[in-house]
């Protein structure tokens, strides 16, 4: 995909990328768009997240495994499932997961709690897209948190927002596209 | 605040505005940063979202009577507190109420909900930066959700994510600051 230097245009041309080409993506690449995601608002300025970064290819296959084993339904265990690494997950170069704390109040996170976290994902998203990386996101792998928690090691008091896999496009992508923008606002109250 | 015209430095340039000049918010300004919403990414992109856009002043002001009282944690009805019309969401130019609807399945907007609207109300807030506008995103008003709904007459099976004022910042704003990223990192999984 080409760069994108315009910031208004950044918006229209985020699509959902799942192949990824043989181009490495560096450290460089990655603190990029990772310190895109800092800078996101939160609830209070609390920055209350976590970002793993798994290059690592037998944690990307064991996540790959139960995050395909979410997607079918499937509840026997990855090893008497498909290939292991197989999946889209475990072929892409970079899993980001991005975490948050768990509001103490609560002990769980909830819809709100999103808010402080979302936003940083749709930054990391938006800036990999700026400099011609794809990602999509997905929450699938919450149907088997507990197995992908205990993956990763997830400490008590966080919880996953997402898994965002990162690399080079296998090729380009046009803009997404949207029906027309009125279908979704409404004027100062709902109709009755 | 100056327009920021570089997709990558939108990131560092967002920040939390909650006073406005008196320059209008045009229809046109509005609908530059609604679109921008709907390009972001959603669940199964299901785009399942409504923006509810509120410029009458008697909706702001009785949101905004809700939203202090639940700044201050006061249960007296508004009548009995500080003048209406006082409350920072009173005195933004717009409001904007991202809305999404409520999974089928459980009935109740949870953590992942989020993933499919608070990135467009991120790309709402980065577009307005880009051109200048302030906001800030605010959940608080859920501690007065049924309140609120009643003001917005929110039908059954949408909740609200949050509320954002919207207008021509009252000043410039420096870049947001954040600490160093590795202090946010963790590689492969989290260290035993």
């Amino acid at each position: 995909m080409q760069p994108i230097t315009d910031a208004m245009d950044l918006f229209r041309h985020q699509r959902a990328v799942r192949d990824w080409s043989d181009r490495p993506v560096t450290d460089d690449d990655l603190r990029i768009v990772l310190q895109a995601a800092l800078h996101a608002p939160s609830g209070s300025n609390t920055q209350p997240w976590r970002f793993v970064v798994v290059r690592d290819q037998a944690v990307k296959d064991a996540i790959s495994d139960e995050y395909e084993a979410a997607q079918t339904g499937d509840s026997a265990a990855p090893a008497a499932r498909q290939p292991s690494g197989s999946g889209t997950l475990s072929r892409a170069p970079v899993l980001i997961v991005p975490c948050v704390q768990v509001p103490a109040r609560t002990g769980r996170a909830g819809f709100q709690t999103g808010a402080s976290v979302y936003p940083a994902c749709q930054n990391l998203m938006l800036a990999a897209r700026a400099v011609g990386l794809g990602t999509v996101m997905t929450t699938r792998h919450r149907i088997r948190r507990a197995q992908i928690h205990a993956i990763l090691r997830i400490p008590e008091g966080y919880d996953t927002a997402a898994i965002i896999p990162l690399g080079w496009p296998d090729r380009a992508y046009g803009p997404n596209r949207r029906a027309p923008l009125d279908e979704f606002l409404v004027y100062d109250r709902w109709p009755e």
